[in-house]
């Protein structure tokens, strides 16, 4: 079985020149079969704040109302994944852009309203990811750029989480490919103390995540992280690391293990 | 040899929600291979001016500076192209949104500087269509659709013509394909009198518009329109027609001939 490696940049990659160059420069270096997954970054905040339109939030979360849609549609889909795609396109790889409604490459579902309407905020399941087009596009050499944007094909664009996403389509793709999730974000890993890049976790366990959250080692945005992490490894997904964009090549980072 | 139609819509069309739902619906009923070229529309004139970029004009030509390729990338590659492949999408047509970065489906060449700086505009020539993926493509059933973003392959996006690119496309696909190219725009084809629907000019041949040009019954902005129909009539397309947008799948137009 082939291997295919599904990556993920967070914003603060993309917000960065530098750390976007020289993760460009690492990623075009990744042999064989790869999907690239990229969040937003705060250019979407910016362009909102220049455009007078106000953040919606509840509870530290968004509110996708229809101008911010607008908004995350132009920045993730546009600007930060047509700039990539071009970069990418300058250093030799075949990459396409795509967001979940072209090629109906993924579609979800409009999160129901309950206490919260969080808007045009898309959910995914098992059935969201069209696996067969995205083993057509690689089997023609070509790296899909994934944004996180979705649609519900019935003509609405939906916004949804690009780690959910990535770890989608690693679960998706596993019967087709060996394939390996990565998270890189601006971190080495996970860490035992925050302010300390030397207190990398080089492994972890299902276990040791349980005991270092009771332990508030692991707390606020490494939780929903690592747990769509853990899901992606009980889905069989043959390796997952959480590492720096530097790193991408090489072998430091935190490993994820079942048990 | 198989047919293929090469349908572009302007600005007007994207505009106004009522025109683009029946252009849609009519879209969808096109049989065969096809591919949707679209313009900007007003949406990024008033997105600049929300978010305080000037336009910068030259003799009526737009000058694309930094600020204002970025928001040409968001409004035509992120808003409008996504929201029309969302819509598409509903009504059962596979579409795929694309730049010319995306799959290198169109490199262009940046604008020499000569007396003036155009800035990140794109120019196309004969080896700039790449026509296996977009051949690709339709062999799997997909339905391209391309804004007027190109790229140079060395990493810089560039604004292009929307309507040069879609004579480009239909010249380079016509070894493969029995190529059609349909312009849809707010009129119902070359008008006598372009205040008289009814003045329509139903065919028109290369001597006809030298006369009708002369005289000055064709003028302004149908000038470099039909300049680029004739260019592809003279590189062998098929078919060439200018039309209202609600008649896509009916006879009413004008249609061009080389003689």
């Amino acid at each position: 079985m082939k291997s295919l490696q599904v990556i993920k940049i967070g914003g603060n990659v993309i917000d960065d020149p530098q750390s976007l160059n020289s993760f460009v420069k690492n990623f075009v270096q990744v042999k064989g079969p790869k999907i690239l997954v990229h969040g937003g970054g705060k250019k979407a905040s910016s362009t909102a704040e220049a455009m007078g339109v106000e953040p919606k939030m509840w509870h530290g979360r968004r509110i996708t109302d229809g101008p911010t849609l607008d908004i995350v549609t132009m920045v993730y889909a546009g600007l930060i994944n047509k700039n990539l795609v071009a970069r990418l396109q300058g250093d030799r790889c075949n990459a396409l852009g795509l967001t979940g409604a072209d090629g109906n490459t993924i579609q979800a579902v409009k999160r129901p309203v309950k206490q919260v309407d969080y808007g045009f905020a898309g959910d995914l399941n098992e059935q969201s990811v069209n696996r067969n087009f995205l083993a057509t596009l690689l089997q023609n050499d070509i790296c899909p750029v994934i944004c996180a944007i979705t649609h519900d094909k019935n003509g609405q664009l939906l916004n949804t989480n690009a780690d959910t996403i990535a770890t989608n389509i690693a679960i998706a793709m596993q019967n087709l490919y060996q394939t390996s999730l990565i998270f890189c974000f601006e971190k080495h890993g996970v860490l035992l103390d925050p302010d300390d890049e030397k207190s990398l976790i080089p492994e972890i366990n299902w276990e040791d995540y349980q005991q270092y959250k009771s332990d508030q080692i692991i707390k606020d945005g490494m939780i929903p992280k690592l747990d769509n992490a853990f899901e992606a490894i009980r889905a069989g997904v043959a390796s997952i690391t959480i590492k720096h964009a530097t790193n991408l090549n090489n072998e430091r980072g935190t490993v994820l293990y079942p048990s």
